[in-house]
C-alpha cells in the first residue's frame, strides 16, 4: 500500500539481522568486510541536493561485480545542539561574509557528530542500478481521448493484482491496523495507516482510505453519482483522524494521485506540513477540489485533460512516445551550455 | 520576485559586502566576532528532517540580545566523491547491520569535507524569530463568496506595492536578466530567472513570466478572455526556455500559486524534477489545467472553490478565524498521545 520510496525500501530490508563488521555468521564464516577506502567510484547515478542524498556506482578493489554506495546526510539530532556538540570549541567556523546583522559561515563540527548514513549494495544488479539512477521524467497532458485510446487499454492489459486490497476490505489482512471502518458496500471505506508511516509521529502522519466499492479505477471514473461516497470519506476520515490523532481537518492534505499506484480508488490523508512523496501539483488532486469540480460539472473527470508524470523507463511512456505525444531526451542536450 | 524562501532570503542579503572575520570596517572598528562556542542555545525553533536544516534561538556569552543560528547540512559536492574525499582511509565506517547484499552503516568522513552551512542573525528581532519558527498551517477552502467578502477586501486593504514589477515591465530594472520579452500590452509578458535560481544549473531551473497586462490580480480574475494570453505564455515561454536552456516543455512544471505572493499575474516555470518551494497540490495550479478548466467553463475561476494554505500568524488567518472558517490549534492537543 506504499507508494514506493526507493530509499526506505533499501535501508530497511525486512527482518534485517544485526551483524557487526567482522562478526562470524552461523556457519562460522566471516561476513565480507567492505570498506569505503576500497571503493572505486565510476558514476554518480543521482544527487538530490534538497534532501542531501547521493548514489554512486562503482566497484570494490580486488572484487568483481558492481557496487552501489548511497550516502545521506543525517538530520540534526536535537541533543547535539549544545556546548558538547555543534556549539563546542571543536567546531571550526569559516566566515563567508558578514553584513549588518547577517553572517554567513561554514561550520566544521567534530567528526563524531557529523555522520553520514551509508548504504552499500553489493553485488548490485541492473535492477538496482535502474532504480537508483536519476530517471528522465516528463509531464503528459492526458485528454479524454488519450485516456480512452492509450491509457485505459494499458491499464487493462497490465491487470494489476488487487488481491491485497480485497484482503484488507474483507478482513483477511491487516485488521489490527484498521483505524476506521465503514462497512457500507456502496459508500463505505477502510482507513489504515500507510506503510510509510510509523503510526505515531504527527509530523509524518499518513493514512489511506480504501473505498469498498469495486471497479472505480481512479479519478477518471468519478462523476456525480460518487459524491455521497466522496463526502463520506472526507467527513468521516477527518473525524476519525481527529479523534485518534488529534490532528484537525484543516491541517490535513486529503488527495488522490493521478496516475495512482494501483487502480482501486483510494484517498491519501497526510499532515499538511509533511512533505510526503508525490504531493506535487502535477500528481495530486485535493479531494475538496474533486468534489467541487464534480458539483460544478458532473462529468468533469470524463471530459477534463489531466496531467500525469511518467518516467522514460515506464511502459506507458512507450505508448505515448509511439503515438507522438512525448519525446525521449537526447543525451547530447542533457547539459545547459554555460 | 522571489516567493519567500526563508533560507535564501537570509542567506543572500542584497549587496552583501564580503567582510572577513576580524577585518576592520570603513570606520576602523573591528566587526563583532561571533563564535559558536559562545552560543548558548535556548530553543529549537524549527527542525526540518527532510532538508536537514535546523534553526536554534539563543544568545552569545556576555552579549545582550537574542541570536539565531541556522544550520543546514551541505549537499554532496561531486568532486568530493573520490579517494581523497568520502572514499578515503580517513572515513571511519560504523556498521549497523549487514543482510545479504544490503549493508547499513554510518560514515564519519574527515571534517574538512563535511561542512555545515551556518547563518547567524545577531541581534535578531521578534520578526526574525517568528519567521524562523515552525508555524501552524491550515488549509482554507475559499468559495467564490468567501473570496468576495473576505479575501478581496483584505487584498485591497493591504495594497501590496507593485512598483518593482512595473520597473521590470517598463525596462527600468533587471533588463540584463530578461530571457524573453513579448511587448504586446494585452498578451505580452516578460520572462526572467527567479531570484532563487543561479541561472545556470538545469536541476534547479526556475523562471517567472510576468504578464504585461495590469489589473489581473490572480487566478481568480481569469476567464475566457484571457485564453490567448495564457496560451502565449505557455507556448512562447516553453520555446524560449528550450532555446536558451535546452529543457523541453515536457520537463517543465508551469504553474500559478494561489494565493500568490504578489497580486500581479505571474506564472512559474520550474524544472520538473526540481522540488521548488510551494509546488504542492494545495498551493500550485498547472497552467495547462487552468487553460483546460476555462475552456470547459469560461467562469470556472469565478465560481470554483479554491484551497489555499495560511499560517496562524498571517493577518488573513484572523479574517477567516473571526468569521468561523478555521480555528487556531490549542496548545494542549499539539502532540499525539503515544
Amino acid at each position: 500500500m506504499s507508494d514506493g520510496n526507493c530509499q526506505s525500501d533499501v535501508n530497511e530490508p525486512p527482518c534485517a539481522k544485526k551483524i557487526k563488521k567482522d562478526e562470524k555468521n552461523d556457519n562460522g564464516v566471516a561476513e565480507p568486510v567492505l570498506d569505503l577506502k576500497d571503493f572505486i567510484p565510476s558514476k554518480i547515478l543521482n544527487n538530490n541536493t534538497n534532501r542531501k542524498t547521493v548514489c554512486v556506482q562503482g566497484n570494490f578493489k580486488d572484487k568483481s561485480g558492481v557496487a552501489l554506495v548511497i550516502l545521506e546526510k543525517n538530520a540534526f539530532k536535537e541533543d547535539e545542539l549544545d556546548s558538547e556538540g555543534y556549539f563546542s570549541a571543536e567546531s571550526d567556523l569559516k566566515t563567508f561574509f558578514q553584513n549588518d546583522i547577517y553572517g554567513n559561515f561554514e561550520c566544521f563540527p567534530k567528526s563524531s557528530i557529523n555522520g553520514v548514513k551509508t548504504t552499500i549494495i553489493y553485488p548490485a544488479t541492473e535492477k538496482h542500478i535502474a532504480k537508483f539512477s536519476q530517471q528522465e521524467v516528463h509531464i503528459i497532458q492526458e485528454t479524454s481521448d488519450c485516456y480512452n485510446k492509450l491509457t485505459l487499454p494499458h491499464i487493462e492489459k497490465e491487470q494489476f493484482n488487487l488481491q491485497w486490497v480485497y484482503n484488507i476490505l474483507e478482513g483477511r489482512s491487516e485488521q489490527e491496523r484498521v483505524v476506521y471502518d465503514n462497512k457500507c458496500e456502496k459508500e463505505g471505506f477502510v482507513l489504515v495507516p500507510d506503510l510509510k508511516w510509523d503510526g505515531l509521529t504527527k509530523e509524518t502522519l499518513y493514512l489511506l482510505a480504501i473505498v469498498r466499492q469495486r471497479g472505480i479505477k481512479s479519478l477518471r471514473d468519478l462523476d456525480g453519482s460518487h459524491l455521497p461516497l466522496l463526502k463520506r470519506v472526507r467527513d468521516e476520515g477527518k473525524k476519525a483522524i481527529f479523534e485518534k490523532y488529534k490532528v484537525p481537518g484543516s491541517q490535513l492534505r486529503i488527495y488522490f494521485h493521478y496516475q495512482p499506484s494501483f487502480y482501486h480508488l483510494h484517498i491519501h490523508f497526510t499532515y499538511l506540513r509533511h512533505e510526503a512523496p508525490g504531493i506535487y501539483a502535477e500528481k495530486s488532486h485535493l479531494l475538496d477540489t474533486v468534489i467541487n469540480n464534480i458539483e460544478m460539472m458532473t462529468d468533469y473527470y470524463k471530459k477534463a485533460t489531466l496531467p500525469f508524470t511518467i518516467r522514460e523507463m515506464d511502459t506507458l511512456f512507450n505508448v505515448y512516445e509511439t503515438n507522438g505525444y512525448v519525446q525521449k531526451i537526447k543525451p547530447d542536450i542533457k547539459l545547459i551550455d554555460k
